[in-house]
């Protein structure tokens, strides 16, 4: 059995699926859960997620030997440094969150010898429902999950890691902090403020009610991500900061271009930039093949 | 029976697609279909969308009682213009242009006392593949088409392009002109904008490989209306000038407000933006219910 004891921390979506998804491939001797609401950890039990929980990260993480942290980006160092004292020898840690450089910043900051053993993760996947009802085994089949090792992490650790993801159903791959924050500022981050302004500027529109009457299935699909969790994606702008500035910025250009040449009847430009895009988009839609990857 | 002689300027997904809804219903006696290319009119045939085509617009609307344009915006005046001779005394046009004011200046500058029988009409409906071949019955199905009479427009003439989009399935609503194109401004004009400019962005980026290389769901949501057709955009862009620069700068206000709060770390914002784009998203979602609306 890979994992003898596992402890989640934060039993929500993610956490919850990837109970779900050890339980099932029986990769896992006991799964305990921990959080803040007892409510929402009695609800993951009753739903045969976890074995049991605990609302003390004492008795939470003390017999674990695998440690993952699924909770909002900001939770990261406070409980990092929370469970650092009753981590036994042989525990790997791992972390789902959508940006590396706050979180390596964060084990820097608590995890000092323990260091080797943590392994930062990002699954890609996700879906707009949060919390533990909207969990599926299925979650991270076919998706991706990166790892970002530091130069301190064993092997060993990064192994557990890879299979754990492997046995769910995923295609793990590594990558350095600081591309995995600028690729995901670019692919996700971006997209997301980008479908959060539209529908904040077309629910201030004079003509509001009429808009999202005639609103059509390109907007829709534009928009879905509008629905994610606020305070995740609030999370992930703060500890991506940096990036997502630069991803907003550059994004800025490539519209004032667009607007630019409609405002000069620039047949040309527009002609010129809406093929390149098709032809790009084209192009990824055809190598992404039957891959399934949704948010995140 | 609805009609007896119908013509469709313009065989594509659209002509294409109204052509085997109505044939479906039985609902025409004979379909003629005008083009440039006698290849595309050929397959057309083929496929047994039209009964025959015509290159001379003489022959193909002097004795059709309904006829559709169904071309690129940029083409409506001069085809407009074209067909005015050859029109018959009881004949009513209707087109199906994305933009609807620059589709009226045409009517009035081409059609004189022929304006009664024209009816400007948009089908708010798509794909992203064009051509006859992607054409289907169903297109129409539970979608909204948008008239925009004119003042001059008869009752009649309304009535008979009211009934044919009903047949197809669609649910038909009249706005008017200007309210038409600031609506889809917002709502369909300006996010194919914003995927045009994303996917330009993302693959003037240093990453490309890699960002392309890891887009996830929500990528590919938001930029699927990206992979429409350069050419339909480029004129859309260009008939509906006023509205869309309204759409894109007010758009480019609500992102920099989002830039800006991140930049200074003003949760606040953040999450009051999140929550009220998720609010606002979770209702559209709720209102649409089973419909089924897709690009344009």
């Amino acid at each position: 059995m890979l994992i003898d004891r596992l402890s989640i921390i934060g039993v929500g979506l993610i956490g919850g699926s990837l109970a779900r998804a050890l339980r099932k491939q029986n990769a896992c001797g006991h799964i305990t859960g921990y959080g803040r609401s007892s409510e929402h950890l009695q609800e993951a039990v009753d739903l045969g997620v976890i074995d049991d929980f605990s609302l003390s990260m004492d008795s939470a993480v003390k017999v674990a030997d695998l440690i993952v942290l699924a909770t909002p980006l900001k939770t990261t160092e406070p409980l990092l440094k929370a469970m650092r004292p009753y981590l036994a020898d042989h525990a790997v840690i791992t972390d789902v969150g959508s940006a590396k450089g706050s979180v390596v910043e964060a084990a820097h900051a608590t995890l000092d010898d323990f260091l080797p053993r943590f392994v930062p993760g990002h699954p890609i996947a996700g879906k707009e429902k949060s919390g533990v009802s909207a969990s599926t085994a299925d979650l991270f089949q076919s998706h991706r999950v990166i790892l970002t090792p530091l130069p301190e992490t064993s092997v060993s650790a990064i192994n557990k890691v890879r299979q754990m993801w492997e046995l769910c159903g995923a295609e793990v791959v590594q990558l350095g902090v600081k591309q995995h924050d600028e690729i995901l500022a670019a692919t996700s981050h971006l997209p997301h403020m980008l479908a959060y302004a539209l529908v904040d500027c077309l629910a201030g529109m004079r003509e509001r009610d009429e808009i999202f009457r005639f609103a059509a299935g390109g907007f829709a699909d534009f928009t879905r991500i509008a629905s994610s969790d606020p305070q995740m994606w609030h999370d992930i702008c703060i500890a991506n900061r940096a990036e997502l500035l630069r991803s907003v910025e550059a994004f800025g250009k490539y519209l004032e271009n667009i607007r630019f040449a409609i405002e000069k009847d620039d047949s040309e430009t527009l002609l010129d930039i809406f093929s390149r895009a098709k032809e790009t988009r084209d192009r990824f839609t055809q190598t992404r093949d039957h891959r399934n990857d949704s948010t995140e």
